[in-house]
């Protein structure tokens, strides 16, 4: 027996006012397709994750449909909203900026909504961050631009400095746009708020360039990012190609799952190699990466390797065990480089090998998430901010707003929070990256 | 009680075989995120549709999980493959050759595969085309340019016509790349040769510009076709933003199914109505089209109209009763232009209130459709062709793969042509256009 | 002996004023490059151009350089300047009125700048069109847009009431960016201020999405629109490629010069015709366009036509002399409709030869003028706003501002409207189209 | 008096047999834009520079003009030819290769043509490399990749060996598309094969990413690598942007020529500061670098910095003496990371000014040169690829091909390598750098 999961959703109070978007709502004919609020999307998608839940059919476990309620908890003409985005870029924050203004503006009226500035610095008075009052005008063509118009930065403040600015400003929705850590920080603030008796609604918009928050089908702009990354990989097959002996060697973000790597290499299959965290390597050995580089070489007279920024961190320590590592301003450890060290070994086995060598570097860096979002991006954050405001408005708290199996849920963040999302070596994803680059299972 | 459908795969008799890629499986450490094979996919996903099933949990309806066997129906010594692409063009069909070509030479071991010319045409004799012997080599870069290596036709072929030629060819694996008429030409093919006793898998990937194959969560290359279809609404956009009272007319794809206008206009949220053929209209009368679009141009100057081929056709019937209406080859009622009648109602209009108008109408016609694929829809294609691949070397027929809630599944092609997916008037796609365009419920 | 046309500048009086940028040039070190403000840029480029002048060299007919005067005319703490954009739409309007705003605000410190709105009819009171301040905020990521944020329109307006409205208003500078007819309208308003003693420099920058205005080595947004109308010669050509005797047909701009249809067939030798005004072309006999296409999609199974709008004329007057052609609010005639007089020849043809055609028909239209600027237009629309400046600082009027060859320069607008520039069948551009499509010197 | 340099081109012999494109040209109306094969076009482009020649009009030093002779050198039936191409990849080096085999093959039906495989390499036995079949076939759609089918390597081979291998092949035309140095080589093999009394004509394709060889008005390529490099530099933006005090450094090529920087700074003008090798810069001090920075970023919150590698050399030379510079396989210098070194100067003045700083380095390296051509640098390269064609045809030998003031013109190798062209710090193209950064004439 598989536990059943706590996936209910907190809640502010009962909604008693009745939502200006109820003609939207009761326009609609009822057909089959559509998800009554009452209702709950599956939590497991196969035959056999249901039958090992060993419960009764309306005991399984199901996320609360995500979309607009009948009835609020919010009385929108007195409401006042706070948005803030922090951590790393991604594409699409722009996009989810505009469309939580122009859904709260234009179908709920709600006026007041003040943008805070550089992620939750801009809630503490000692930055000295100003305030953006967000309007329909300011954030109009915003989705046009990469980057996010608030700013932002890594790390946490306290929760409780968060709430006692959210109570001066009389705000009692936030909207969190943020990945893992900072979610921890939304949760905080919520318990915070909870604890003092505030009904503030805490809303998050998850965020992660490497697509690893659970409970989400694909988080927004990670398309975007894999196409751009895509990018560089046929720069590094074209550099290969063109030289003898050429290697191209990309390396791509990814600190625990190699999800952009995976894609990224699937896009345009040039890749001969992918590389991610959650499937180790060796480097030597007959059934280890270099011998299959050599022959790659030797076969088709190039080859190109993808990898992951968290790959072979067991390598790199190993290597050189004696230097700590930091963390950044986020609490993420410090990554040692991946790369450095693929190219020296590369190298060091090409010339032990007496075999000339082209190789080229890439490392796209920054410039796959500071892109303005591409169409499906755009739409999915449009959505996504749609039913992040339904969220809020109707009083839910301490929720995130996602996609599970297609269908927009309301996922506590507790659990986007519980683990990771990782590429699954024994999953159909990986087995298409080996099919596509003929790599053996593992390197070892 | 909701009905339970037949979602059971036809296959051509039992797995003997070791498939070349048991040690790829059988090196998978178990884990929750594999579907086994024989597990199933739930048709359903809310807690309510599998409630109203009423039968017991192991009876609920699931599809077969695509992927690959630990043993194969196929010997791929002996194996002659076959590959038609029918009907329009769509992205991303050359990265379906592209896949399965690579996936059944380089993981099967099959080394002939034949590539037919310009649809079912290509199997009868008198039409003359030649035969495309399909390498590795030949197909290395065919993804990277639009439309189809294979040249395609609209309409059918006399199935026993089909069934001697592959009977000719010793062929025992035809993939049918191709839309709803396309695959009724396949599932008569794969009857003929049934009833003829021969041991031929007739394996479908669904092939829809306008997203209209039920039982697939999106299908292939459509991503692609809206993000393109969006620059025109961009176009149109800007042409209305510089001129007084300027009014764009843009009209796409979507002969039943809207979501193409969709999908395009929620991309960057430049149109102000959207029509589609699943939600009539009106267009005179207070709450008519030409009264909003009156309202829209007068209070912001300007003003996108986005519509599918096939909305209003209810109007146009009644404009013009005279007129029978033709077929084209593929037997699809040839439609009315309801980008003319639009043109000249609002003209019309703004003639009779006196009121400058600057009407720009866009057509990007083929331009969305000979693109080649996204990185997005790329990496699609190769895993689809991959899992079309797996089903048929594990005789599966009759059958088309798609993707049913993220998951890779097999669908029985009667189901497939059952009818068609439409935008549901009551459903969170079409509600996420009203709130994004500000257009009323219906225009009436 | 080949006249020497007139080439000088009308300027409204002496420069005595120090410049603002005098530090920038003055710290220049004298090189060859440089070209001095009272040097001539040769209006012709070759031996035997200058040899027939018969005239002594320092009488050669040179264009005045553009660029920062040390000493300028208007005293720019006291300036008002006006910016009209006048016409169709073409890539890189907002690059310029950006880069006039800049210039003039950054370097200058004009502080007072005003839009005049929907081309000519801004400045006409009974239109009743707001006028816009523009600042650098304002106009800060304009660029990132296709269109103009002025707005515009087609016509002329009676040029006294301009100069009314200018003097009304302080203004003496006005920027025109426009085409020929809008650089007429601005001949005229500066001659009108002339005649009343008004000290108005009117400046123009031309803008002609069919490269037409003599003088300049290619107009601005060109690069942009031939790239983007080779993405639907592409789309034919796929389309034409997937079919059956395929042919595609793709209509360009271009009333009466070619140039669109030559570059935008080059780029990607997908045309196997093109067919611009510059040269006559006949539809039957044996050196015909129709028997032409039938062997070339005899030969190689499919074909595409690329067509400018304006080729054909004389034939379609034959065809229809009966109806008269209108004028449009500019004053242009109104074009007959050659892709539609193609598609029924060609249809034609192959229906009395008995063979099967799949003809595809493309009319990009709007799409590839509303786009933004590329890279290359956005630095050459910079550098010819800052041209554009200099020269109305310096009290240059009835003038614009070109590149001829690769020089920035001033020309007399009397110059630039007194012809049009054209495909030169005798040229090497031409010749390039014949060698790239192997279509005889003409179809006769 | 300015010296008149040597621009006559040295031809095998007379050209005494009839042109297969004859009829291209005799159908030619005479008009005044044709550049007769007899006239030339001027070196100089303004008249102060004419008359400092001060010699008669008929001696001015002119270009051959480029374009097909009516008679010609090599009788085409029985000449063959070979193609190489060298050094770092360019965009647009398949779209030469492929011009010139379609315009040999279709217009003067050579049907023997080589491609010699990773630069010079390819000549020389001990290499291995296989010779290249060139066909039409072969070729037709190698322009939409980047990169070059025939490989390329740096550094010179014997020219002895070179041309003994010319000799071994009947080979009597040879194309070398490459840089600088490669051009010197085939400026060796020229005279080589002059001094052994080999006809052989040597004509050059002038490829350079950074534009700087002289006497063309711009090279190959180098529009889509600028294009491609400004995408870096609004990532640079974007992520400066975003974050508190957020500064981004762009590193792009440009050993001696700041060109690229230039161009790409200008395209989107999100720099702040663009440094090239061209104008020397300091640190330290008021007018210092540092101080300009840290001004902007308190004005501005965010600054961008582009920097050509070339930049700064001194500096670097001044901070690490000791270290000898080495050279790479082609006698370029290595240069020291100018990167690097700005870097670490930001981070140390804004650490010991306590100031926060969130630093982003960006290095597009090989991403910009292996993308294909844009629809520019396609046409321009098929028009360069005919040039060179007609050149070899008739005979000229150790000659480039190139655009002088857009005139296809013979540029003889020894002035192509008579030194690098440059940005000249007193001309407009930094005129117009400063004028859209606002940066300081120097940093001293």
């Amino acid at each position: 027996m598989v536990d059943v999961p706590e996936v209910s959703v907190r809640a502010l109070g009962p909604c008693r006012i009745a939502s200006p978007l109820a003609p939207l709502i009761d326009d609609k004919r009822t057909t089959q397709h559509y998800v009554d609020e009452d209702d709950r999307v599956l939590l497991d998608d196969t035959l056999s994750m249901i039958a090992q839940r060993n419960v009764p059919i309306d005991s399984l476990p199901g996320f609360e449909p995500a979309g607009p309620r009948r009835k609020i908890f919010f009385d929108p003409s007195k409401t006042r909203v706070g948005i803030v985005t922090c951590g790393g870029l991604c594409p699409g924050l722009n996009d989810v900026i505009r469309g939580l203004v122009l859904e709260l503006t234009s179908h709920y009226g709600v006026t007041r909504i003040f943008g805070f500035r550089n992620g939750y610095q801009g809630f503490i008075a000692r930055y000295g961050h100003s305030v953006l009052d967000l309007t329909p005008e300011l954030v109009s063509t915003i989705n046009e631009n990469g980057g996010t118009i608030l700013g932002t930065s890594r790390g946490q403040q306290d929760p409780e400095e968060v709430v006692d600015c959210l109570e001066r400003m009389s705000i009692t929705i936030l909207f969190v746009v943020g990945g893992d850590g900072s979610l921890r920080g939304a949760l905080e603030i919520g318990r915070v708020a909870r604890e003092r008796g505030d009904k503030i609604a805490v809303v998050g918009v998850p965020k992660t360039i490497d697509n690893d928050v659970p409970y989400i089908d694909q988080s927004f702009g990670f398309q975007t990012a894999f196409s751009k990354a895509a990018e560089s990989i046929r720069a590094a097959h074209v550099e290969a190609m063109s030289s003898p002996n050429g290697i191209g060697v990309v390396k791509l973000m990814g600190r625990h799952s190699g999800f952009l790597a995976c894609y990224a290499s699937l896009a345009n299959s040039d890749a001969d190699v992918v590389l991610v965290p959650e499937v180790p390597f060796a480097f030597d050995g007959d059934g280890g990466l270099l011998r299959f580089l050599h022959r790659r070489v030797e076969e088709r007279g190039h080859a190109v390797v993808v990898v992951a920024e968290g790959a072979g961190q067991d390598l790199l320590a190993q290597e050189d065990p004696a230097t700590p590592q930091g963390s950044d301003a986020s609490g993420n450890v410090k990554l040692r480089d991946v790369g450095q060290l693929l190219t020296r070994r590369i190298t060091d086995h090409f010339a032990a090998a007496k075999m000339e060598l082209n190789l080229k570097y890439i490392d796209p860096s920054y410039v796959i998430r500071s892109v303005p979002a591409n169409p499906y991006d755009s739409v999915y954050c449009i959505r996504l901010s749609h039913a992040a405001v339904h969220a809020a408005m109707s009083g839910r708290t301490e929720v995130i707003v996602g996609r599970w199996r297609r269908r927009f849920v309301h996922v506590p963040i507790t659990m986007a929070i519980s683990h990771r999302s990782q590429v699954d070596p024994a999953g159909d994803l990986w087995l298409s990256v080996l099919e596509a680059t003929g790599q053996p299972v593992r390197f070892r």
